[in-house]
């Protein structure tokens, strides 16, 4: 019988047994240690041509995704970064590809001042990537959130849903390759969200010193939520955050918008909480042109949307 | 047509145009940067089973090997280590063989105090294992050396050379099964030099002061001496960093024993120069049991052992 991956994660944390200095490792956005005057932050993503990157990705939005998945964790410790090291493994690459590839990376490096400083190129069965970014803060911020906290998240949610549901149509032969076309045409933002992402590295920085706790959502808002603690979250303050392209999107196929919104996943958007959610709405549109807004709070006991228990795990089905 | 390693390097190098605030990148063992009050050194090593674990390793010692193989590059920066990241590629693993993996690698994480702080898991067509390590330093030793220094390695040299030799024997069919298999047993630090390395982890922290230039012996004795600049080596001292076990395995198979040490890979001992090397050899023996044998010396113009000159490049024949 195979092992799962929770089983194989287990063992695994089982057998590293020896801790050292780390301040924080398994189980945050970042590993973090003290040094003199500042703390480091670090995190590490590996990625396979066959898990990890749908097809409609170009070599050059491969590349773009390896920074960004990395970077998003060191925003999502509010932390500036320093550098990045991907290494690389190959079968029987073109030129073409690598050149799109490594001008993908190169982009968003510069993207988000984070230079690539170094890697390993190798032969593989089949394309890997594995980058480990770190940064630089004077004040990580960690997972977790008190009691009376505003809960936000930046910019909007939902696309990231929307796109895979478009992909899935395809592949189970539900809609054909026209009409798949003509999907990726008309919604050209939910599908810019599923291919080319952005970290929301400046954002993190900005809001530093205003929240008490954050983390990226890239395992979906629901799940991420729970990292939080205790919740409330408010539908009306949700469907704020669902950006209109989404609403008709769900509309036109019949998905509960809230559904697509605590399901969709690698959305890179920043979740946190603070007690200062008006000075974080100003100082993100001065600083960087950016928008958080206000879904819930953080409460004593539970887990809702309005007056709807959730459970942890699982997807979370229409109501 | 396959491109080549070479030209897979020359493609990324071309595209990866934006540089940051790193104050050294690829070129040397580790990216170094500099913080407010120390220096952050970091590598990475990504290895899949065709083509890095020979088939003797257990996968006790190939866990410890990802670890060494990463923190060799912190200790040729002469530069204490902090943590590092392994992301993991399984392709259906039993238990037994995770069990054993990730016991080495904590083996290793205690023995460089260097605590293993976060990865990745994902299922890959092969085993695939991809550190990153980092240290800190208040003195990072860069590659080079200058005129009138010693050059120096730790230790010894030579015996993976002939490890690798006994293996090559054995796939080519020149050996059988049972000759091979004693050979194992007859040159039990040969074997150990491959299948168990080292990383000169406290030597590189207890020599910092004493030193100017350092790397690790990875890619063979003869290739980093050119790193160095111009050298003159001497046999007779080569010789003194040649265990005896070497000498008589060179001796029996009619190996040049200068031949094998400069051809010996993936040693992770370091190779250093400096002004001091009395005061090096008294601090490594007082502060870690530990050797260091000069070699040579770095000199105005030229490559020499003895009167002969060396040409970078390619395999040493015999003199």
């Amino acid at each position: 019988m195979n092992l799962t991956e929770l089983d194989i994660i287990k063992i695994i944390g089982n057998n590293l047994t020896y801790k050292g200095n780390v301040l924080k490792s398994i189980g945050d956005d970042c590993a973090v240690f003290k040094l003199e005057r500042e703390y480091l932050v670090i995190t590490t993503d590996m990625m396979f041509k066959s898990t990890h990157f749908p097809d409609i990705l170009t070599p050059f939005q491969i590349g773009m995704r390896i920074i960004t998945a990395n970077l998003s964790d060191i925003a999502a410790m509010c932390a500036k970064p320093l550098g990045i090291v991907v290494s690389m493994g190959f079968n029987a690459p073109k030129k073409d590809f690598i050149m799109e590839l490594t001008k993908g990376m190169d982009h968003m490096a510069r993207e988000y001042k984070c230079p690539i400083v170094g890697g390993d190129t190798n032969n593989s069965k089949e394309l890997t990537l594995c980058g480990t970014a770190f940064g630089i803060t004077k004040n990580p911020i960690f997972r977790g959130g008190n009691i009376g906290e505003d809960i936000m998240i930046t910019y909007d949610i939902g696309r990231v849903y929307c796109a895979l549901e478009i992909i899935k149509m395809k592949d189970k032969g539900i809609i054909n390759k026209r009409t798949f076309e003509s999907l990726l045409e008309e919604y050209p933002n939910i599908i810019k969200k599923l291919t080319e992402p952005m970290a929301r590295v400046n954002e993190g920085i900005v809001i530093n010193e205003y929240i008490n706790s954050c983390c990226d959502i890239s395992d979906g808002l629901k799940k991420e939520l729970f990292y939080i603690g205790n919740f409330e979250v408010y539908s009306k303050k949700l469907l704020n955050a669902i950006p209109k392209d989404v609403m008709e999107f769900c509309h036109r196929l019949n998905i509960d918008p809230i559904v697509a919104a605590l399901n969709s996943g690698e959305e890179f958007e920043l979740l946190f909480t603070t007690e200062r959610s008006k000075e974080v709405i100003h100082k993100l549109k001065e600083e960087c042109n950016g928008r958080a807004i206000k879904i819930g709070k953080v409460i004593e006991e539970g887990h809702y949307i309005d007056d709807i228990e959730l459970k942890p795990g699982g997807y979370i089905h229409k109501w």
